[in-house]
């Protein structure tokens, strides 16, 4: 079975989203700064039909967070925003455009039931509303000997490191401070993690951690 | 003259000592953890006068952080416990023994006056009352081209990176985490740092983030 990765972008100061999110700054005040690492890269940027970009380490983690992937969870949030597009008659088409850029089976936490949505270039997003659990076991399932991605937000996150199901844990450190907002770690029992790879570069520091034994 | 330059350790989750702090836990619980890395070093317990320990990048980074020091700024709890022996008729001596591992002065933030205290090995303490201005202005007259060295704990690192004083600022990211106690960075205005040189080890990531141009 393939392993479960979490990836996320984390402030100095412990914030994966600014404070006060709003629908035009849905990542809240400053929390774009937490992305914009990513979205200078030649691999972001391919993969969302974008030219230009950066190459080097920060372009390559953008590039490997994929590579393997056979299966990817997200939070509602990540899918699309919370206000705007009904759920109902007129289902709201999310974020990601006609081709997004997963290309494999996308499990979104949601408490709205719907039909699965599918997009183009393998993309499918399917909507569980009974629990991180059940949205694991879907991904894993989908996912056969490939990586099950947890892309998001820190809430899920959190949810899949507190459920002991999370192999590891790859953090982006960006050196901007946010002063509030939303928190990974924040509800979990004292513990550690094992960091197993570092890689800097001028923008972000990335740190691989293994958060249980393979 | 010299670089002024912070160096602390910070869990995972932001905090620079863990809840709860008594005086049989300093720094709160969990706390010492955060330190485990660096007292496991041979470099460190060279210094203190121990025996033993670990060699490469953690024990470098140890060695390194006194190098080229010459004068360090502390706060009062990193002296001494803030209770237990008295600052009137017997003073405290503080943490560090007869020979603490400094070698040069040391100013420590505090709201009582007192006399410096001299130990052998070329560490004097020197007590200053009026803020950290005027401990960073004596450190850095003492240190000449040498760096000062902001020692923590975390609350006074603050006051110097919110004084604009901090060059760079050495963070030991260690892979646990404390669930609340001392943060670090918690009321700065929005911005951010360039990291300027990433070392890992199993044990702790090491970044060092430059704050202001030189």
């Amino acid at each position: 079975m393939g392993k479960v990765i979490a990836d996320i972008s984390v402030s100095l100061d412990g914030f994966v989203a600014g404070p006060d999110p709003t629908q035009e700054e849905p990542l809240g005040k400053g929390g774009e700064g937490l992305h914009e690492w990513i979205v200078a890269t030649k691999g972001w940027r391919e993969a969302h039909g974008y030219e230009g970009g950066t190459t080097g380490p920060d372009s390559d983690m953008a590039d490997r967070a994929r590579a393997n992937v056979g299966a990817v969870v997200m939070g509602r949030g990540m899918f699309g925003p919370s206000e705007g597009g009904a759920w109902g008659d007129e289902p709201w088409e999310g974020w990601w455009g006609d081709d997004p850029p997963f290309h494999v089976p996308v499990y979104v936490l949601t408490h709205h039931e719907r039909e699965p949505l599918e997009k183009v270039g393998g993309t499918t997003f399917h909507f569980v509303t009974d629990g991180i659990g059940s949205a694991l076991e879907q991904a894993r399932a989908a996912a056969g000997d490939a990586e099950v991605l947890v892309a998001g937000g820190g809430n899920v996150i959190q949810q899949c490191i507190s459920a002991g199901a999370v192999d590891e844990l790859q953090l982006h450190i960006v050196p901007v401070f946010l002063g509030g907002g939303a928190r990974l770690l924040y509800d979990l029992p004292a513990g550690s993690f094992e960091p197993i790879e570092v890689i800097g570069s001028p923008a972000v520091t990335h740190v691989r951690y293994r958060l249980k034994s393979a």
